[in-house]
């Protein structure tokens, strides 16, 4: 049985129809009719060629909702019918400190990746979710317990827990004060998901025309970081700061606005480097600079029964596969409230409409 | 009644002889007659000028060792003829939550500096230890309890509180793993402290003939900078990396010999920025580079007295305060080991020398 899917067959090539073979349902293993699949800003990054080492073709896709088709003998939580997720990895070694805490991000080996395979190379190259289905180790699969529409779960999958993951490692809750720097796909999350963990959130745009809109989605307070005395208000007054602005910026605005001890957590990869850092802004208020990497499954499953309860979603625009590259060009602007999410369903129709014409 | 100094009257120039007046001891005052005082590298910046605010004429020294001669009205802990030793800070708030949890290094309302005065400015300015004597809140004045010789014991009032504050912060102990960069006043004492802590300690030194030195205070092992593969051979190995070195460095050098969420903490200042960090490194490990301000007056004590206890003292060169200029040009090409000591005796001298003249 082929898959339908969407690849890109070389680097800045646009995305194609592509048929490819998912391995056989093995006794872990559970096959996931795939419903919706969301966009996230390294798709376009790997289709373009961006980082180092991509394999072509490339099939992207790691925030992925959809139902169980079929499960393997020894697969006991999962039964055709639930509606399930899978993230940005479907494989690690499982053995290593980090997969025995459940931080399979961080495995010694190098986590296999929902799309492209290995992170630090070798093994077979994986492709993702702009596709029909997809066949996936049961201890890489989430539980997806959400009541009605679907399509704002999927970027849950990557753009949530790369939030939640330092929000709960940093402690985020009542009686701390958190910053989210960067209004967009992930950060419109991680003020979300910030104020539901109950912290004060303050929230950084660079965009006047997001203020309110920040303000709608939970932060308590928006400051627009071209203006230096709504900046200056902050000073030395988070616990954390969660940076989710990939493109270069200075670090040292942000930093000061730490309190002592405080934590900036970048979750973004930056395609040329940061202005160099502060030490006197580091040193003078024990303050730290941290990376994250989206998270583990036990935190994701984590995440998604909170969200589940709490009825939280992405803001989500929902597009067919065929206007994948529509949505490329407007991601690039940052032209997108918050984060596409491919509608699976356009690929079966076009499936459907080939086989019958 | 005159205290004898030696000051820099402007930036740059050369230190010379200059009286000052300490004031009258107050009720909560120590008057210290000064044995001992270290020559710290902030010294030299602070001398030359290299900081914005200084203001001259400048006494420098906050590595001071003496004895009581006398106390205020309300000082209980100390009695004349006891040794007492003060550091990088002579007051602050002691009200903000930083004070409040003895940390006053981090005082919201900044630190008296013991020389140079206000660490944010205002204030009188204050004339550090290349002096006869000084005179110093109780709160600020550490006791010591070292045998012997008590010049070792004087740097331990800034270089080993330096290190001694993040060892302890970020938990260096048995079962831990620390690397310590830069094998010089600062970071002889965080190899000493950390073996002492009981962790593994790994020195890095860029200097080929630092390496026997560097197992001899204590180190487990030693990578020499310059060795690519020696530096590959602790990758992913490290709790905490204490970076003592100011000139500007790169980073990811380092950042990368940290497991999963260790911590580089740097505690020098460079005069220009270290190359732009790679966020890559710290996402993919959860690693943090953070600063840490050399230490408040409880764990400056707490050092104190575990070093009392060990009889760990700094490797010191004494020297007469009519040799400065030549220590720090000798500092200037960090040709010391590992720290130039004043013997105040050599100021009394002085003082005698001129009356009987």
């Amino acid at each position: 049985m082929s898959t339908k899917a969407y690849a890109a067959h070389s680097a800045g090539q646009k995305l194609a129809p592509f048929a490819l073979q998912r391995r056989a349902v093995g006794p872990e293993d559970v096959r996931i009719d795939i419903l919706h699949c969301g966009v996230c800003h390294s798709d376009l990054h790997t289709v373009r060629g961006d980082w180092p080492g991509i394999r072509f073709p490339v099939v992207p896709g790691h925030e992925i909702v959809g139902r169980v088709a079929a499960v393997g003998d020894s697969v006991s939580r999962f039964r055709p019918g639930d509606i399930a997720g899978v993230g940005c990895m479907v494989g690690s070694c499982l053995r290593c400190d980090s997969c025995c805490e459940g931080l399979e991000q961080y495995c010694d080996h190098g986590f296999v990746q929902t799309y492209g395979g290995n992170i630090f190379g070798g093994g077979e190259t994986t492709y993702g979710g702009y596709a029909t289905d997809i066949v996936v180790d049961q201890r890489f699969v989430l539980s997806v317990t959400h009541k009605g529409d679907l399509a704002g779960v999927a970027p849950l999958l990557c753009a949530g827990i790369t939030c939640w993951s330092p929000l709960r490692r940093w402690r985020a809750g009542p009686g701390s004060r958190v910053g989210v720097v960067g209004i967009g796909g992930l950060g419109h999350m991680g003020v979300k998901l910030a104020a539901a963990l109950g912290a004060h959130v303050v929230a950084f745009t660079s965009s006047e025309g997001k203020r309110r809109e920040a303000l709608s989605l939970g932060a308590h307070e928006v400051a627009v970081s071209r203006y230096p005395e709504e900046m200056r208000a902050h000073a030395n007054s988070l616990d954390l700061l969660l940076d989710t602005v990939a493109a270069p910026h200075d670090l040292d605005t942000y930093s000061q606005l730490l309190k002592r001890d405080g934590t900036m957590v970048l979750v973004g990869i930056p395609e040329r480097p940061h202005p160099p850092i502060g030490v006197v802004n580091l040193i003078i208020k024990r303050r730290a600079i941290a990376g994250s990497a989206f998270g583990g499954i036990a935190e994701t499953q984590e995440m998604l029964d909170f969200c589940a309860e709490r009825n939280i979603t992405a803001d989500v625009e929902p597009i067919s596969i065929q206007d994948v590259e529509t949505a490329y060009e407007r991601l690039q602007r940052s032209d997108v409230r918050y984060r596409f999410v491919i509608d699976i369903a356009s690929l079966r129709d076009e499936l459907l409409h080939a086989w019958r014409s």
